[in-house]
């Protein structure tokens, strides 16, 4: 198991490692649409068969009620850490189609680029650990470190079924640490480590009023119409001042002093760079924050859709019967997803006019987290991005939400290394989503370096910040990080 | 070419006009729609063949840009007015889909009534006139007035080549009125005739942001969100009273007296007539002002439809690159359609923030149009009601557009009798539109004894009143009808 041979080999498949990477990106595996669920099925079965080739140990195809979790392990590094790879298979949907370059499932190389929904998120980063490991499998027949993996289908649509999986499975997943690869670095050469996610809630409103769809001649003037009272209720949503307009919204929002800002303002982006990577030139949002300030330490309302009436070509006369919008919050400590819920239902019912009804579906909720970046797992990383991308990274704050990371912490009480190698040009859930190939084979010798630092990191950061091996071991460490707002 | 033989022939023969309905129902002639395209085309010469059947001459089937006309005439009836019959094949969407009892282009016959997309709006009335002309000329080989024939495909899409056509074509065309059955009676047993038409303008609005569909975790908060720009901009479309707060926008708008009022109000149906047919409890609108006025007097703007962002199952954490939504504005004496969508654009480009992009398509322009109930035409018609649904008709204003009202008036200087066969619960525009049966046949009874009226009118009305033929006729009559709104 040595890190050395482990990276010649990976340097010497990278033409085999990207063909397997176009495979599975080919698997349209849209968890939000049920027209592919059985390609989910299949992109599972895939995964699992190749986790048993490259070498790992006791695989598991996991049936939910929805999509299948993979699981499979290596434990034989006696009185070594315990690692969890954590990673998801599943995509966001395509649409809109018609803005795609290449076919979003019909992987295709462009520059130094591989084209294709979910090349960045998250397969192709997910990717990175895999081929890690089958480079030590391959060479020394060992692994640096036990470790247990953890690919999920559901991640895109709120990992509904993980959390009672995990808590439920807390023999069968405990580690010492996990580690994950869905978030961003700030540019080629400028590697980053997220400590922070925002928490996030996902709601439908749905406003209903006539029974059925009424000519807009014949009634036009005299009903209320559900498309306009939706309108109606979303701009009542936020303040002139570009706030959430939700009484006690922001009550629980940690705020934080001038030093803490000035700090965390030196490693995080500017303003002009979250334009640029935007593609953009205009801002919004609160006055007093930058824009680094707004889409990490701030909450925020989006609109990710509406849908209501007449959408087709030309025009059609209509009041519709009922629209819909889907609205996403992002959250930050010490919000709790429950307490927002509360507050907008409350807040909703009150916009509603007597000539309509609003109705609330709840889609997914995920508390805000943060790790502490003094854990030896994310020292352990910081080393493994030096030895593979040349760059110490920067700490960052990221505006992103993997629901996973407060269960992980909440359940098993350990930390989450979110070891991102996503460029901010990616699209990540837009049309003509791409994984820089470099990253793909940088990702890659970070994670041998990540696995070799972490197997000795008990000797590097001496015995008081050890990983406990999760094999009897204590929980000192555990108690170091904070994972904040998780605290219900 | 006598009447009483006329409806001996209708009633012997209801089973195969049902049956011919059935069959121009089953072509899904959407004319929004592209993708039918050549269902219109089916349908336009099915329709010129059938005209051709049943004795009419000269049948035409003149392309356009996009759907063609059909047109038919029979001019044997010397020194005999001309009327022109107006009617169109096309039909509305049929979306959404999922809503239909019965498949829309299944005509399905329950109870009795017939269901499918275009029963009722409008090839169910149109069939009256061309089974009522089938049953004069089966049984007398003759018609009791001359008759011009002008089926339209692009009624449902604003009539957009029927207006130079008709501009184009006035020989052609030339008559002495025309009558259209696209309206609505109050009940089975209580007929109406419309004498006033709302006009329309129908507008597309986009709000463009980003250049593509962002993360709404990366950029949640510091980018102003295309969605909810346009909800903004809805949303201030109307004032807290209820009123279209588009500078301007009532300024032409004419003004009725308490008599006025009073009398209209007397004809007209009342608040909770009208809430029946909505199937809806709650009014809204205008305070000052019936529902039947909000809905016939009073212009109206009603957003037809939003679409924008994710619209499939579950969530998806974008901020849209744009989102757009039809608005349609209903018109009345004296507002221009050209004179408010310069309002509308003005006041639409002050409510854009600067963080965002509008712009305005427009869709299709109308104006609004009054024919004068005295017109010996529509004396006609009243009696024509009486015979066939042994009731008097009442004479409403309408709150639905006919584009082509004001162009029969503009260029070829008659009124249009709107003689409408539809029932309140007839669906018209939406799911389960259906026609009911019985008044598919009154109807080819009230045309045949409107023909025939309409034929010893200038005896029944004495010389002042005469409908002058088209063949060498005055104009006399023509100077008697308002038609207001079109005086641009």
């Amino acid at each position: 198991m040595s890190a050395r041979r482990a990276l010649e080999y990976a340097r010497g498949h990278r033409d085999e490692f990207l063909a397997q990477l176009k495979e599975f990106v080919r698997m349209p595996s849209v968890s939000a649409q049920p027209r592919h669920a059985r390609d989910l099925e299949r992109c599972a079965h895939w995964l699992g068969s190749h986790l048993q080739g490259i070498g790992l140990e006791r695989i598991r195809i996991i049936a939910t009620e929805r999509h299948p979790l993979v699981y499979a392990e290596w434990l034989r590094a006696r009185g070594r850490p315990t690692l969890l790879i954590y990673g998801h298979y599943d995509v966001q949907p395509a649409d809109p189609l018609g803005e795609w370059r290449s076919a979003p499932f019909t992987p295709t190389v462009r520059g130094r680029d591989l084209y294709g929904r979910g090349a960045c998120d998250d397969k192709g980063q997910l990717w990175t650990h895999v081929k890690a490991l089958e480079s030590y499998l391959a060479t020394g027949d060992a692994l640096p470190v036990n470790v247990k993996c953890l690919f999920e289908g559901e991640e895109e649509i709120g990992s509904t079924h993980l959390f009672p999986f995990v808590a439920r499975m807390r023999p069968l997943l405990a580690a010492d640490a996990a580690v994950m690869s869905d978030t961003r670095m700030l540019a080629p050469d400028r590697p980053a480590i997220s400590y922070a996610e925002r928490g996030a809630l996902y709601l439908e409103l749905t406003v209903s009023g006539p029974r059925h769809d009424l000519h807009s001649g014949s009634f036009g003037g005299a009903v209320h119409n559900p498309l306009q009272v939706l309108c109606e209720i979303i701009a009542k949503l936020h303040d002139d001042d570009r706030r959430v307009a939700i009484p006690g919204f922001y009550e629980r929002v940690r705020r934080y002093g001038a030093r803490a800002r000035a700090s965390m303002a030196k490693s995080g982006p500017s303003d002009a760079e979250i334009l640029a990577d935007a593609q953009t030139q205009e801002s919004w949002g609160e006055r007093a924050y930058s824009l680094y300030e707004r889409t990490t330490l701030r909450p925020a309302l989006t609109i990710n859709g509406i849908t209501g009436g007449y959408q087709g070509p030309g025009g059609k006369g209509i009041i519709p019967a009922r629209a819909s919008a889907k609205l996403s919050f992002r959250l930050v400590p010490n919000q709790d997803p429950g307490e927002v819920e509360l507050l907008v239902r409350q807040h909703i019912a009150r916009l509603t006019p007597a000539s309509a009804r609003s109705s609330i579906r709840t889609l997914s909720r995920a508390s805000p987290a943060v790790v502490d970046p003094r854990h030896p797992a994310m020292r352990a990383a910081a080393f493994a991005y030096r030895k593979g991308f040349g760059a110490d990274p920067v700490f960052l704050r990221s505006g992103g939400t993997i629901p996973i990371l407060s269960a992980f912490q909440k359940y098993l009480g350990i930390p989450t290394v979110l070891m991102g190698f996503a460029l901010p040009d990616d699209r990540m859930h837009a049309p003509n989503e791409k994984f820089h190939i470099p990253n793909l084979f940088k990702g890659i010798d970070t994670s041998i370096w990540f696995m070799d630092a972490l197997s000795k990191s008990r000797a590097h950061t001496g015995s008081d910040r050890a990983i406990p091996s999760a094999h009897g071991g204590h929980s000192l460490l555990r108690r170091k990080l904070r994972t904040l707002g998780t605290a219900r």
